[in-house]
């Protein structure tokens, strides 16, 4: 079985044929033990999130540990012995299969192997007792275009896919650290929607199926929200983390760029990455879960392997503050585009709490020139015009997803690709407007700014049209973080009387939405905490002081 | 009077009635009784270091100030108004213009505004009982290209030469600290030659003015070494600071990218910097110098105001040193280019001087494939093609200087630009091999690594072809910083017997230095430290111990 509401275009036969196969390999590499009736399917509830503890697949002490767990408890609670590490990663493996069934959150699936490692960690905890490392038999998702050895990746075509026989770095470290991989999750068309529409199929929100997950990141945020796992990996180069992660109601944070390596993410490179760096970061339940994986990610001195990082070094979560109030902006909209009314309510509520605490001083922040940054920014995605997407497109006849188009319409048409010299033009006016950028802010005169994830809670599909909000922030590569808020999409929320829209995008974002927020019931909300740039840790600092008021996960 | 040993080539004959007027603008801005007597011209020695002190312009007190005092022990001689701003301005100024002509080492000198400034800052102590800065009264040099209010800058082509009404940061904060600005200093062509013949001239070894000052900050380096300034400003992206300090015998530093502002220093871009990144640095007298001005940038807090600056922390020479012993690596040549006697009569020098201290631990060290990072890095600096060059060329009729034509050598001929795919690709490239070159000094197991500065001593004009021992560490981005060792070429130093060349270029290196260095004479020989990528303070706390046991300045 898998759920796919509004499945993906199709391609040439013979495209169509290999991606059936690949995706027939991948349900013929769940047990059939752990396949859903196909009776559910004609039945399937909007939010599937409580199948797992309904389909009778999971034991009880299996429904515990996936539910009632994140990585920082996990660990020790597997070094006590007071689970095997077999144990957990058939739990997380089991949960995982049944995730993927219902929302199609995973290209690659390897249970076996996943337990043959962990039997590995048992004997080894068992023989020298202690364990290999601070991850020792914790299970760690991921994403499907970075390197993991004995599998495949690809960079979201599907003539891009290929067999790797090594560990990315980031991968290498993990399991040095003593983590169990067990999956591979889905991904967008060439990585670049806020929708995770791949080869592979396309991946729903668990929350509501006729719902986006997000993207590009989108397999890790619906599996990590049907706790079919607590860690994964993503990357963000316009808001890949940040997006599914909010869409889904979990964590995620986007460091500054060349804060952790990335090194064999993406062996080919993408010419986007001359003027807008990506950047790797963790998916989470919980916040302290994103602050252990930062640690064990900055205390492995990664600069000594990787030159391209930075080792700058974390305090994290224990960053000691400033003797004085958090000088907290509140951004209510970007000038561009007022969110839906689910966000503006959420923004309103954190505002009241946090209003309250004598930690905190709250500044109302609008961001400078939100629209300007966003059309420099959809230019310097594509200085190949895109034509690097059309003939990976074209060499295994795979369709043009509607998503990837809007993408690329600041370049379609184009017959050349930018020069060098145009490239570095737009560089230049990359490093004027971050300049101007950090002027405003400063003049704004604010630690950290609160502010939406996206211009509303998880959009339909193929909606994914305007990614303001978390892209802005790659355009100045501040480090930004997203978390729960706990709240969801109440029934008929309505745009105030008297909304007058701030653009054209604005008005489009108010008709997406209808009357009353029709067909976007259960989905959560997430809210975002964006710091200076290189002021990663601060910002850690400024989310753990926020959490206490608003006391999520 | 101006020496020009050997001219640089002519242009159009508006050109050169334009540039003639520029260096008659310059020689008038020059008081007459600061003029050398022509008769000078027709003896003059080969070593004109010594001629400020005998030409009798300069009193017993202004030669005290120029010969010996750093910036370190001239800020609180001032602000112990030992002296006062105004003294010290014209000191240095008169020193300058002597320098100037007998190396052509300034570009701009605006002695009367520097006066004005002192005279200001000598008021402020006097009123405030305080200085304004850490750098109250000291004079500092700028390089041409480097925006400075109230003067012209240009990219090393006429036609790029334009008024500026603003500082550049870094020159906002040295004015902040109360430095006081009198000349800006000579380039090369395009700033891209490690021999500094621009349109205003070229500019004079003072050791033996028929060799090369190096550049591109060969005007900084001249004048330094003529005592013309403590401390100089200079641009390194392929040797730029490293090459003239050590022609001249002093010191300059090349910091990791993005380790100090370069905001306005080129505001319309270079394409090369996209993925060869230049890199700003002092050039002093002494080490203490390095270390004061480091300081002094690293506590600007430049990343509030430069997004693309990064807050790594400077502790500098103070950066406390493991307890065990300095692991370094002594890099005798490059694999691809023996260097000339006097460089290996150092290195070895050095080598035995350090081998006696139980504070190192030496190892030979062979830096990896430095000659297919030079081929790449030939490649990189030029995505353009060098058709900005030939078109920033022919706006004035300038002439292509040859050592333009040897810089520009693997792009020549190619009639268009690289495409951003093509650059990307380039640094696909980049990375790699900055990544096998880590891997291979891990295996080397070094701290810091001992090595030549050059291919031989103080090049002779128009022959400074090969930059492997700068270019390498731009490459791979690693902090590098050179001293004098206080040693100079002596009379018939030649190559060993049995000398067999690495490689073509090696053999050309060797055909340059003639059967004993005829020619050379007087030259001092500077020597390299470098360091790992970030890791700049931990750089400087290796030069402090290398510096007690090699006793420079």
């Amino acid at each position: 079985m898998l759920i796919q509401p509004v499945p993906v275009p199709n391609g040439t036969e013979k495209f169509e044929e290999e991606r059936q196969r690949l995706i027939k390999e991948l349900h013929d590499s769940i047990p059939s033990e752990y396949h859903l009736p196909e009776s559910l399917a004609e039945n399937i509830p909007a939010d599937v999130t409580g199948i797992p503890r309904t389909c009778g697949i999971l034991t009880e002490e299996e429904l515990k540990i996936t539910e009632y767990y994140d990585a920082t408890s996990l660990a020790p609670a597997i070094a006590e012995k007071k689970f095997t590490a077999v144990l957990v990663a058939k739990a997380f493996a089991k949960r995982a299969a049944i995730a993927h069934q219902l929302t199609c959150c995973l290209t690659q699936f390897f249970m076996d192997e996943a337990i043959e490692r962990a039997k590995y960690l048992d004997d080894y905890l068992e023989k020298n007792g202690k364990t290999i490392g601070p991850l020792h038999g914790v299970p760690v998702s991921v994403k499907e275009h970075m390197m993991l050895a004995g599998h495949y990746s690809s960079h979201g075509y599907l003539s891009t896919r290929a067999y790797n026989d090594r560990d990315s770095l980031m991968i290498k470290i993990l399991r040095d650290a003593g983590a169990v991989f067990y999956v591979k999750t889905n991904q967008p068309q060439g990585i670049m929607h806020l929708e995770s529409d791949g080869f592979m199929g396309r991946v729903n929100n668990p929350h509501n199926i006729h719902l986006s997950a997000g993207g590009s990141t989108g397999g890790e945020a619906a599996l990590i929200a049907m706790k079919g796992s607590v860690l994964g990996l993503g990357t963000d180069i316009g808001g890949s983390i940040r997006g599914p992660s909010a869409f889904c109601g979990i964590h995620g944070f986007k460091p500054t760029s060349y804060t952790l390596t990335m090194q064999d993410f993406l062996p080919a490179g993408f010419p986007a990455e001359l003027n807008i760096l990506c950047s790797t970061g963790p998916m989470t339940r919980t916040l302290r879960d994103m602050d252990l994986y930062m640690h064990i990610m900055k205390s492995s001195n990664q600069h000594l392997t990787d030159p391209r990082v930075i080792p700058l070094p974390w305090s994290g979560l224990a960053t000691p503050l400033p003797n004085k109030p958090i000088k907290l902006g509140i951004m209510l909209h970007d000038g561009d585009i007022t969110p839906q009314p689910p966000i503006l309510r959420a923004m309103k509520w954190a505002e009241e709490r946090l209003s309250k605490s004598s930690n905190f001083i709250l500044k109302p922040f609008v961001p400078y020139k939100t629209a300007e940054a966003m059309t420099l920014l959809g230019e310097m995605y594509w200085p190949d015009s895109g034509l690097n997407t059309t003939s990976a497109l074209a060499a295994t006849g795979e369709p043009m997803h509607p998503l990837t188009k809007t993408v690329l319409s600041p370049v379609l048409g184009a017959d050349r690709e930018k020069t060098a010299t145009e490239v570095s033009a737009q560089r230049v006016a990359r490093d004027a407007f971050r300049q101007a950028f950090l002027a405003s802010w400063n003049e704004q005169d604010v630690d950290a700014v609160l502010a939406p994830c996206f211009v509303g809670p998880a959009s339909k599909h193929d909606t994914a049209y305007y990614w303001n909000y978390t892209a802005l922030w790659n355009f100045v590569d501040y480090p930004a973080a997203v978390f729960p808020t706990g709240l969801k999409v109440e029934e008929g929320e309505a745009y105030e009387e008297g909304y007058v829209p701030l653009s054209e995008r604005c008005g489009r974002v108010r008709e997406l939405w209808g009357e009353g927020g029709e067909g976007f019931e259960g989905a959560p909300v997430d809210l975002q905490v964006v710091g200076r740039r290189y002021c990663d840790s601060e910002l850690f600092g400024v989310l753990g002081e926020v959490q206490k008021v608003l006391g999520f996960a």
